[in-house]
């Protein structure tokens, strides 16, 4: 690890973490959701309501930012982080995943893989040089090395052969990295469901030598059980004295499941994509405003919740602008549940801090078996 | 005028007007601009983000809200102030002019109208009695009386009907109000572009007595010359001591030219529907963000203005937002505009109390004359 990025181990708790990530831009406590800022904006909100929910760092989409506005024009005005406003640490995904989920017309070979844009059709080529490439332009503090995700199920034999060209992609991406100080490249351990395959991943990308280390190809239709059986074992194979980082989890259970079997970071468009839909995540679970029993309720989403939907406004309001089509709706809900996300990060670190994460999660489970509040 | 509602005119320079109206939810700084939130927000911003913009007073309608969703929940629910999270005043329109121009199948009696929503189609009636219930039950601070609205051009026995009527529909208006401390009736002047008509109308308004005069059946696609030509006698036709407000204008010139010619209030849904069309308004005009020019300019929309669209963000950063369809492009821009109408307010405020409108009015209108920076 670079002097300018590293990593520290606070507290465990069980198999629980929490952490301090040190970077040039700020400080990440550990365990860490991410918001999504797919291409320069969390959707719905502006960046100084993100930093108040409690987020210390962002993710940015490397294949939407190359396609809109491109990267060469981000590092032309300054980089990301100037360009979209916000100052704290930002991590990029390296777009693999998402040329195998939203470009049309693929090639993959072992130089790269070549793709249309779903803007305009265009023709675009990523390989881990220009990954790395793409990222460095961006400003991006957390790099991640380009890799190849299959979606689940697939065959052990395709999954180990992807693997293995995710793992020489790992290596091309350490070599085109090079140094740079104040900037981390994590690893992709990859291998599905198979233990060996993860294992072997583990220990490719080990050998390599990465600041951070991120386990992909999961949260790709597997569902939880199947997830966590694979997160009983694959976090234990990455160094203990780096960041760990489960990429695209989740939903609050997940992510209460995913920091219990040690992952110190996550990312997930949910809460966002949740809020724009008029779905709402609170302690009590999952409430959909669009129902209409919400229409003549006075009483807030969550009465024990600070965010400002919570504050000021009933659920018959939300319901309201959500069925008025009006921004205001997406806008409240969304920082409601990144406010929420980070209250569930925060209490969890209190809680490995603590030593108490085991009775912390006996109550989360407790508190979503209620369920909301009874109709009025 | 009640004891807890009431008009101070504080300074003239020529025609134009600068004072304050005090209300029991706070005062609002004459000429003043009142944003318009139509179904319970301003569309795209919180209300406390509407305030920091400089609002006083903010405009509902009538209409909207008492099809979605509803009068009676809204007071149910504490009234418009509670249910939008807003505590300053709140003027309501009547809803005649909006039944005109978006309801289905209307039928136009002596009684009222009756009409099909936009939205489901269901049928409303309204009337003078109606809409002072409506919005009374709404909490409006500032109601307005019954009226109706012709488009123009119509002819002049026309014009002269329905602003008979309206003066009818006033005079309802007022004795279905009642005796409300600490809430506010205006009257509408009607009567086209004609001189007599609105001469008419206003003694008739003055006749029945109101805490306030709107000058209503403008902007309604007469072009700002012909409204000029009625606003040069329309607002001296209106008591002098109590406020005048032009009803749905305008743009930044219109605006300018009412108060020079004696209008306190405007509302005006340009700005915000402008933000979320990629339209901004600085002092230098209009600026189109959609326009391929941006893509590439590192610099504000305007670099003296203290809003946080100009204060975070480019121009490249705006018109890629914009183009990718993000909500904070339209967040961005209708702060921005309405920062703008607002500190126009402001200019003309301090030009008025100051004695120096006209050269106020001459730099306001050169810098427009400038146009745009140029493209780098």
């Amino acid at each position: 690890m670079s002097a300018s990025f590293n990593y520290s181990l606070m507290a465990t708790d069980g198999l629980a973490r929490a952490g301090v990530i040190r970077t040039t831009r700020g400080d990440i406590a550990t365990p860490a959701f991410m918001p999504v800022g797919t291409a320069g904006t969390v959707k719905g909100m502006l960046p100084e309501s993100v930093r108040a929910t409690g987020a210390d760092i962002l993710l940015g989409n490397t294949y939407h930012l190359m396609l809109r506005p491109g990267a060469e024009r981000v590092a032309r005005l300054g980089g990301l982080h100037r360009f979209m406003n916000w100052d704290g640490p930002i991590l990029t995904d390296s777009g693999g995943f998402q040329v195998m989920s939203l470009s049309g017309l693929r090639k993959l070979t072992e130089a790269g893989v070549t793709f249309r844009s779903h803007v305009d059709g265009s023709r675009h080529e990523l390989s881990p040089e220009r990954s790395m490439e793409i990222q460095a332009l961006l400003g991006s503090d957390i790099v991640m090395a380009f890799d190849e995700c299959p979606a689940l199920p697939a065959d052990r034999a395709r999954l180990a052969e992807s693997m293995r060209l995710s793992m020489r992609w790992a290596a091309r991406s350490r070599e085109a990295f090079g140094d740079r100080p104040g900037h981390a490249l994590f690893g992709i351990q990859q291998g599905g469901l198979e233990r060996d395959l993860r294992e072997e991943s583990a220990e490719a990308l080990r050998a390599i030598g990465f600041d951070g280390y991120a386990i992909g190809g999961l949260a790709v239709g597997e569902g939880q059980e199947a997830m966590f059986e694979c997160l009983d074992y694959a976090p234990g194979m990455l160094p203990e004295d780096r960041p760990r980082y489960l990429m695209g989890v989740g939903k609050p259970d997940d992510i209460v499941g995913a920091v219990k079997r040690g992952v110190d970071m996550m990312d997930c468009v949910l809460p966002s994509r949740s809020g724009r839909t008029g779905q709402a995540w609170t302690r009590r679970g999952q409430v959909n405003l669009k129902n209409a029993r919400h229409a003549d309720d006075p009483r807030p989403l969550d009465e024990d919740c600070t965010c400002p939907a919570c504050r000021g406004y009933s659920r018959a309001y939300l319901h309201h602008v959500y069925r008025s089509g009006e921004m205001i709706a997406g806008m409240l809900l969304t920082w409601h549940n990144l406010h929420y996300y980070q209250e569930l990060m925060a209490g969890m670190r209190a809680a490995i801090t603590g030593g108490r994460f085991a009775a912390w999660e006996t109550e989360f489970h407790a508190a979503r078996a209620e369920g909301d509040i009874a109709p009025l």
